[in-house]
């Protein structure tokens, strides 16, 4: 069974009607309902040593920052406010106390940043360092965005381009060489990715973001199961590539665009929107936050995912990341 | 450093002014609040493979449930009624589906129980099967119940007797031999811990308790957290033994009180109650839940833990679990 395959039948196991769940297991976050006008979402993320990661190639902040980062974006990407998170850490015994505390201060470096807060967790020994993060955020209920908003014609955009941190760790391993600014935009996007806390507040602010999520296994991977929960497909017209990446896939003499679609972890949140509002939209995304909006397809009735290419269209498989897969 | 000392470190570096959290690490479990009147509590604990539990010991559901109790415990010792939980599973290559189904299965169990949905998760490979879960309960703001709470001269009781989780671990592991109900009673203490959701919600609404935590760790351990955070001392006059406890350390020619106090994992919720009102309140609780309300020491303003025992009292060291002890 893969990862999505198990994931669903895990639902029908846990799905119970509740009037105070809005959105349970299937998105980037759950949503429920503390009170009439208020929503709070939930989600939690592990990072396993030697499956997520290595300390070869990464420092305790880094890993601390990651771990945090992976959550922060997944409360992004429904259109909430981080509130707080708790932290549950499995400590190999060669970690020293020193090194949890450079962790912790990684951590605290991307909840700052949010004004998020850790007010808890779990200590305990295990073989292999593994930090799972829960956390919580709020949004207003016609702030959440979800997954399955989609809606045929509406342009699909990001909020940067794809495959930097997958070049950053090809660097990391020895794969490839990269200098100057390409290496540090490759290494700096696999170490510490960006947390898009502020696009999705302000993304969820329009009524014409019809459907959000983050981009972090794979922009082939994440495009379908948006498109199978918004029960619509997509055309992809050009995948946004960032510079190191198309570098490092150069390198390789691999196809750039197959480079960052497959590569995961970016974090840019993945945004489907109401086609007449697109460039309004993004002018203003671009005058507030001085990056682009970067449009790159759109949302079709036929379902599945499509690469059009020199007028012609081939079917694109989801080749990023499986949890389960060996 | 010790667990605790740790948990002092870490609480330094995320410690953080904030409105909207009511209480952060150090109790077992941290409130915020969503609005005026409501607040939410969240907690997350960790189980893993040969540091928690053996798969030899534990079928799967048992493995799901006592990862859902330990959760579901630590909301009810706030006094919060459990709402919602999250899920991060890390799976070795040798776990199947069906497993994980039944693991699931088992935190469902505890989950329907506590009228609490499970609303998402996480799963990844990892090299151990590590089971964290996340919960959030709700309480009014009036019922929360910290660890900070007790008073000198509040009764010091307990929802039901200790040690008979750690007796089934020694009659599995072999150590000795039980038969009969009290076989059953020791195994069903360590298979299937019972979550005093009920209890915490009963309690909570009595403003004659001062004070709750649920008891995890052994009562030595969690008693002197309590009276730490209370600014108090605890003398303890004689420690509510099952009776399984009772054989075991019989039979192992230990004594019978030491076991107890160092066994932890009974998540029986540990009271702080004011004396004039504890006789009326206990009266009250048995006849609800048809067993004691068992009142075992008090509370002093002299720090430390003693046992009292034939007039003379001891000081009692924290024998129970760290969970950063080799």
């Amino acid at each position: 069974m893969r990862e999505d395959e198990l994931i669903a039948a895990l639902r029908e196991i846990v799905q119970r009607p509740s009037r105070r769940i809005a959105l349970g297991i299937g998105d980037d976050a759950a949503v429920w309902q503390p009170s009439r006008s208020h929503r709070s979402v939930i989600t939690t993320d592990a990072l396993v040593e030697n499956v997520h990661f290595s300390r070869k190639w990464l420092s305790w902040r880094d890993i601390g920052a990651r771990a945090m980062v992976a959550n922060i974006s997944d409360l992004a990407a429904m259109g909430s406010r981080p509130v707080l998170a708790t932290i549950a850490l499995g400590l190999p015994a060669d970690v020293t106390n020193a090194d949890v505390l450079e962790l912790y201060r990684g951590m605290v470096a991307v909840t700052d940043d949010a004004r998020c807060a850790i007010v808890g967790g779990d200590i305990t020994r295990a073989p292999v360092l593994t930090v799972v993060v829960a956390a919580v955020g709020e949004v207003r209920a016609t702030r959440v965005r979800k997954r399955s908003g989609a809606r045929p014609g509406d342009v699909l955009a990001l909020t940067g381009p794809l495959g930097a941190s997958r070049a950053g760790l090809q660097v990391l391993r020895g794969d490839v060489a990269l200098d100057g600014s390409l290496r540090a935009e490759a290494l700096a996007a696999f170490r510490t990715p960006p947390a898009r806390w502020r696009e999705g507040l302000w993304l969820a602010a329009s009524r014409s973001v019809h459907a959000m999520m983050d981009c972090s296994d794979g922009l082939s991977t994440d495009l379908t199961r948006l498109c199978q929960r918004s029960n619509a497909g997509a055309v992809i017209l050009g995948v946004p590539m960032a510079q190191s990446a198309r570098t490092v896939a150069e390198r390789l003499n691999v196809d750039a665009q197959a480079f960052a679609l497959a590569g995961g972890e970016d974090f840019e949140l993945l945004v489907a929107i109401a086609p007449r509002s697109f460039d309004h939209l993004a002018g203003r995304f671009e005058a507030h936050f001085r990056r682009p909006l970067i449009g790159f397809g759109f949302v079709e009735e036929q379902p599945g995912v499509r690469l059009r290419s020199a007028g012609a269209e081939r079917p694109l498989p989801a080749t990023g990341w499986d949890h389960l897969e060996e």
